[in-house]
């Protein structure tokens, strides 16, 4: 819809101080920018605490969400050993998985994917709960599926069951921090990685990672530079004591600066629960206005739905769709089968188009985008 | 000096390009941005090709020099056996060689420090040419070393014994491309990495790898992301026949766009040979005049000296003279020990005062920095 597709950072704040910050370098000197401006590279910090209900010393601010992720897996997997399990879920993202097929085949890792009740919830009890024999070495899944259906998975039961077993739990949290209210205390997760530039609104360039305290000294970060540790001696580096040492010195530190801005604004302006209140509202009226549609189906399917409304027009190809909306100047995207393969494949879907709501559309907005997807359907039937 | 300090993006190329960028996302969608603007988003590839004579498909673009360096090394590791041994410089940046202390932990590889001959070069036939047994996995080493010294390693000769016993060969060039000629068919290495924010003037998270074709299958990339790979199967992905398989989705695509800017204004304006000349010129002005001055020692040791010059005021902290010169609008940085242990232990240096210069600096601004030292100097003599 008009100004949506927050997927794609679509609807990013310009955040002024991002681009004041890109001038300061060139014309001061990137060190010299950087010293002078303590605490605007600070602010993201206090802000993601404050919205994630941790402690800023369990954050670490990476350049993507894809980093953050990475550097999770990657240094734990050298922990592995052949036949250890790991779990994840039936809507993983495709980026994800093919990370974990990769380290299935470097560790000898088995990958087993925890299948959805009927109503399109995670069913962790099976595989975790009632597992018999060694526990899993990690349960990784994503919060809300970026590819299709809508879903939001019930995060706060896997964390239960983990923490009653014992085992590591990561939450991908890319379409769900900015959305809803996403609480690391209530969910019980050890790792949470999300990027800035989809809900939030903040630049490309910058994501996070929430490691808990007592999951620090379970294994080192995947990569190390001089910011995660120290060179102390000859032949020994000290690792940061906090989730820093998951840092790279090397990222854009104007978009490190628009991601406190953003989130400044959505944790002291917004409030996220005013945010996911309107966000289910028009996500609700998307879904209503859809499926009165001839030709349309709405593809989403769970418990507790979200902002990402995906669906299918008899006799379009999602791209087509895409660029006919394209051209009346509303953004949806194409979500394909390489993305979330094994969700599609038992669904029967090869792709959707996918519209995202946020805070700041109009009814107005919506109103526009069904009647130009009931001109599209319309002129087929 | 005055608007020098080019190891901290000090001088980048205020690109209007990037912040044009960064607002096309905010108004119009970053997915949207993207499909409107491939041209832009492929310009580093053809600039970088040029500037360092190999083909477009050699070449990943990625958030730094760092992330580069580490798609390489953490990558290779997974085939390292007990015992291997990987070869570095003396002058290794810390960064570096944290990591292979990591990957020696990880993986019991060996490392071993290449030494240096007497007038500062490395010194390759001693550990390579005249190693008995089994070859190195790797040798790594720094082009620049950016901590001190002034040096530029002679990169084609150790190239040369790395082609002849058929050994990976991998070249961090984050101070060198920008600065001097950089032609990795002369140098014959395997792996190159750089960064844009130096030398080359683009914007903070931006940096690339070289990978030679016939090294590409040699190993996997350290991390995997669907840009990398596509998720083909079930249980199976493949990845991109070309360099990109070392890239992320996820980076700052205006820093990338700013980095297609800068190098092609350093390719088709400036030229690097003339860059180079003017570079080595200056910085010989800047060494003479401190050379002049008492209780000023410039500590620069090389065979081939560049545009980064390090030196020391007697009676004065490294921090003392950095910030007595930032009062006079004079960016120069500090190098620590933990930047580069292994060569300020031999040499007895705990941090040294760093001045770079470039193309544009002035002889008038030398002037201004030479005189502002002598005034430090002369002030506690």
């Amino acid at each position: 819809m008009a100004n949506t597709g927050t997927q794609g950072g679509a609807p990013a704040l310009f955040t002024p101080e991002s681009s004041r910050w890109r001038c300061r370098e060139a014309t001061r000197g990137g060190y010299e920018t950087v010293d002078a401006s303590a605490d605007a590279l600070h602010r993201p910090y206090t802000a993601l605490a404050a919205l994630l209900h941790c402690s800023p010393d369990e954050l670490a601010i990476v350049s993507s969400a894809t980093a953050a992720w990475q550097q999770v897996i990657y240094g734990l997997a050298w922990t592995w050993r052949p036949g250890d399990r790991v779990l994840t879920s039936v809507a993983e993202y495709g980026s994800n998985y093919i990370a974990m097929l990769q380290l299935a085949r470097r560790t000898g890792v088995r990958i087993e994917v925890i299948p959805e009740t009927t109503d399109g919830d995670i069913d962790i009890k099976v595989k975790v709960k009632l597992a018999s024999g060694k526990p899993p070495v990690l349960v990784a899944i994503t919060h809300v599926p970026t590819s299709s259906g809508g879903r939001v998975y019930d995060a706060a039961a896997v964390g239960a069951v983990c923490r009653q077993a014992g085992v590591l739990y990561m939450l991908d949290a890319c379409q769900s921090v900015g959305q809803l209210p996403v609480d690391v205390q209530h969910i019980g997760c050890d790792f949470l990685s999300a990027t800035g530039r989809k809900y939030l609104r903040a630049p490309r360039g910058s994501g996070f990672l929430f490691c808990r305290r007592d999951a620090l000294n379970k294994f080192e970060p995947a990569l190390l530079d001089n910011v995660g540790a120290s060179w102390t001696g000859r032949d020994e580096y000290t690792m940061q004591p906090s989730a820093k040492r998951f840092e790279s010195y090397e990222m854009s530190f104007a978009a490190k600066v628009g991601l406190g801005v953003a989130v400044g604004e959505m944790v002291e302006e917004l409030g996220i629960d005013l945010v996911w209140e309107r966000i289910q509202h028009l996500a609700h009226v998307v879904r209503r206005g859809l499926r009165e549609l001839q030709g349309v189906t709405v593809q989403d399917h769970g418990r507790q739905l979200c902002g990402l409304v995906s669906f299918t027009v008899a006799g379009l190809t999602a791209d087509q769709v895409q660029q006919a909306l394209s051209a009346q100047h509303i953004n949806v995207s194409v979500s394909r089968i390489g993305s979330t393969r094994i969700d599609y494949e038992r669904r029967g879907l090869s792709e959707v188009v996918r519209a995202s709501v946020h805070y700041y559309n109009t009814e107005a907005e919506l109103q526009r985008f069904l009647t130009a997807v009931a001109g599209l359907a319309g002129a087929l039937s």
